[in-house]
């Protein structure tokens, strides 16, 4: 019998649209706090990035009278691997068609999860290049460490709630061609979280069970910073500038990465987080089953889990 | 015209045989110093492993009348990306032949580089199974975090010297299916040195030119730990044991990987490095190429290389 | 009217003397997991100190039917001082007497703060001599950095719990010549905690308000390593060591301390802390006061503080 | 006999006067790079200091025709003790006389060591306020952490040249009262190098030999970070920036100061560094003494020393 291989098909996590009430005060958060530059703007929408991002941009925030996620990003391999992941995606039943793409990237195939957030592959991007001024001092890196507020490096990961965590399960190796690589299952056999990758990295998207019964809700998106020191340090930045953190410098259990979470102006999570040296590099890594007692246990030195964890998602649903 | 598409029949790096003719010596700076952990022993060798490397050794320490490296073993993603290895491999003329394997893994191809260096890949593995005293707290780690030295996470890289580095930059992405993700280009048009890797770490192996006429010769093996801060605990921990430290603690400009250096007490050079939240995941990276006057600036933050740093290696070559 | 000036008599804390009713894991806890260093033993006592403690000890670990502290000595800054606050002890009524020292020091003058815990002063001390085997790389420290457990650099204050703190306010300028640096007022005037310091360092003895009704009790001593990321490390051994972690590693808003509390195995509180480059340097510098209002928003970065660390000290009080 | 006793009359260093000849460059790079708030300006002076920096200023930064160090100001305990220290300095025959104060401070009493550095003490100081949108979340700092480039602490020490370092260690001790606790002592039995303190700092002020022939040369002025990981965070805002790196980050041998130097853009050799938890708490510490062998080996983990770091000094001197 063949042994199974990861699929490849998909590279990397490449951005996330958030949708903003406070425009203004939400720039304000990424640029001048949390250390994002701005790459470029239309419409309604601030193209934003990491200053180790190699694309254009990683965050498309997006005026709108609500929050959440208007749709994320995943970039393809290449233009075939393209191809096959849209053959996979239509046969699943669960394509959109395509769009035209946007600043940061050409033409994109939209899909829906079980949940319906929307989702993009592309394969054409727009390389970030340095403008004079954020031109680096090494050159294998995008753009100068510039040191402005947390300074985050780049993008890490976002979660999504969704009513039905086992359906995402089920589809996200399918239509992606993610590997599973930790769950959370309760007593009563139904899956309370899944966390995903597509390649190295331990994961690019979880999911996490929604308790309202809205669909298409957003928990948080990461941004990676280099170190643990760098996430204490941005806790010191978001005192110091009033953003309200809800819980952390800590360190999971699930993952064991090291977080902190803050509510952006306009409520939308965002984190700060670092894996330390941590990546999974076994083809067949055997994906973590954690259980509802071992959960209860709150996160790996002991901190409890925040009620608003598991309340809070964007936007708001009468929670 | 199709988009070249990365390779991942290969999917890290798995471990590197290194030969010392002070057995007891080394492995007490491999377990006492460095923090590797013992999981077997046959015949003149001891396998070693960092606490959260998955499978059963990442060195295999052998007893032997010489310093240097052995072989170095790379997992492969599936059987049938190992045969497809096998084929490319054969293909190129470069194979010696399968052996049975050891405690570490199942059947292995083997085959050598231009310059001579033995390789060899392997699907089938022996994962570490932590006994009584060695289980962690938290079941997604393959051991527990003991403290015990340096106390290295996984092995993350190694470097080799070779006399001809271009035919290794054209050997490696048709044997391993290698990416080249940074190099150096003297003003002559040679190769100085090339950086390759299989996945989305920003290199598991180097060469650089040997300025000797020797033959596959070994430079380093890295460890990895999870900040620059325990790089420079590390630093503490080779002083206070009498270790002999090269050069470091600094920032590479090549990589910018956070480096240390010593060596161990056979004179085989091991490295504890940190990468921060760096890793390359575009699919169509373009290598970075430094140039003769870029790399003679020195390291990042300007310091110069130390001499020894282009002449020591191992087996010694009349250096 | 001539300005006021700190008082320099007594030195700084140099140890104490916690009681355990189970003495075995709680040595094995101080020297294999906290990493301190045995250095003598008499009767039913083990003097243990950190690796850059200059005295003899630093902890002397007293077996008992109890737990708790069975005292605490400052160093006085000579022995003028030393009978300079004899004197004004005496002239206070708080006085015991003489006693003629232990393994760690010379004569020491005991006396009892207004809660009755027991307190000493000495001058002549038994300065630590590393051993063959524990002598440091650098001259100028005073053990080798041995990198066992978490490796505590050297004590660093501890914390005591007292019916009246307010007393306490009054009485420890006037017994060891302490500055107070911070303290916690509540709506009703009363004060819930009191910070207090002989140096430079920004505390070396605190108080909070016993809310049972006992006498004498311990809340924590606390530990000093060099950084933020030692207490996060610190964590990850604590937890694959079994031990307790109340609360933390988290930031102080009060005097700012970046602390982890654990409970060693006789339940007594331990700390591991760090407090960056923060000294008090002013020679007039003015308390800082806390209201209920900001105590009540937990500690700097928004953590609740725990209930445990309310009621729990040692030995229990019918918590 | 009566045991010595350290004397306390002065706090602390207060300020350094530094003279560049590009005022508005090393403004930019105090400002911006550094990270230090300007907090007033009067003539040719600017009034700078990190924002934890309880004193109105601790680094004057003077437009001058030349560079170096115009004065250096450490703060006395309380005005008693200021006229102690005026009438030992008047005895000793170095006393200048009594300036008026500047922006940041009251009367001073001036005077020059035996190399000619001018040197004043003072008690009556101007307590930094911070202005609306600098104030701290946090009450017990005295500025908010702003984050702004390398984002300083404190002053933590300065470093002058003299012709003859045991007659520096002879007169501080009886001018300031200061202690020394390290000291570089050559086979011929010259000082090399002598570190004082007149708190619990391990060294506010360190002397070296000046090679050249050429008088009151200053040598570096350092500002404390929290963390070595600062330290290194502030070597990559260095690189960005464009500052000279002269040499680190490294660890001292002597002092074990975790160090970074770089010239700010008008020569003078600026300093960040971190000492840990490391302070000298011992009234009767003894001074550590290294040899000519000792110091050969270059710093802590082996870095050799660089040639500019015994040569370069401001005003420059024909080097």
């Amino acid at each position: 019998m063949p042994t199974p291989e990861p699929c490849h098909d998909i590279a990397h996590l490449g951005h996330v649209e958030m949708l903003t009430d406070k425009p203004d005060e939400s720039l304000n958060f990424f640029v001048n706090v949390l250390g994002l530059t701005e790459s470029g703007r239309d419409k309604e929408s601030v193209y934003l990035r990491g200053w180790d991002d190699y694309e254009f941009h990683t965050l498309k925030l997006t005026a709108s009278d609500t929050t959440g996620v208007a749709h994320i990003g995943y970039r393809a391999a290449s233009l075939e691997a393209l191809e096959r992941r849209v053959a996979a995606i239509e046969a699943m039943g669960a394509g959109i068609g395509w769009d035209n793409g946007d600043l940061g990237h050409g033409p994109a195939y939209r899909f829906k999860d079980p949940d319906g957030h929307v989702f993009e592959i592309y394969y054409e991007t727009n390389r970030y290049r340095a403008p004079e001024g954020e031109r680096p001092a090494l050159k294998n890196q995008a753009q100068r460490y510039h040191g402005r507020g947390v300074c985050a490096r780049r993008i890490d990961h976002l979660n999504l709630l969704a009513q039905d965590v086992s359906a995402i399960a089920d589809f996200m190796p399918r239509a992606l061609g993610s590997r599973i690589t930790e769950r959370i299952v309760m007593d009563d056999g139904t899956q309370a979280g899944c966390w995903f990758t597509v390649n190295n990295k331990s994961y690019d998207i979880a999911y996490t069970r929604d308790h309202t019964s809205t669909r298409g809700r957003f928990h948080h998106v990461t941004y990676a910073v280099d170190s643990r020191e760098d996430v204490l340090r941005a806790a010191d930045i978001f005192l110091e500038n009033g953003v309200f953190i809800e819980t952390g410098p800590h360190k999971h259990a699930v993952q064991q990465t090291f977080f902190l979470y803050v509510y952006e102006p306009a409520g939308n999570r965002v984190e700060v987080a670092n894996a330390g040296a941590r990546l999974i590099l076994a083809p067949d890594w055997e994906p973590v089953v954690w259980t509802e007692a071992e959960r209860r246990k709150g996160q790996a030195w002991g901190l409890k889990t925040i009620e608003s964890f598991h309340t809070h998602g964007t936007p708001p649903a009468g929670e």
